[in-house]
């Protein structure tokens, strides 16, 4: 199971060409996302404490973006 | 706006540590995701095209993710 939805992730592949998508490749995307979300996610985590925060602002999530 | 929803993505932020979540961090991660997922699906149907196919298969996804 992903938190992530497969259907707007089958919609993007979809926007991207026009072409048939098959169920597999949504799953596949879908699951590729909520992976790195995850660990972007939890370096933002440890940047937020870092900071001595005990909440996740968006400067954590676009610095563990930037680094991973 | 973005296809993914925020409300799961938020969730994962939660998930990683506990900690309150900005919804300016749940935004910025949805759209980076979004991003993400619009590079590797465009890419993704440059490899199903080149192949011969109208359909775009895990296969391509897999691909496309590795050499982005």
């Amino acid at each position: 199971m992903t938190e992530i939805p497969f259907a707007p992730v089958g919609r993007i592949i979809k926007n991207a060409g026009r072409l048939r998508v098959s169920e597999d490749a949504t799953e596949t995307l879908t699951r590729t996302l909520e992976a790195k979300a995850e660990e972007i996610a939890s370096e933002a985590v440890k940047l937020a404490k870092h900071a001595g925060r005990k909440t996740v602002k968006a400067s954590d999530i676009e610095l563990a973006a930037k680094t991973l």
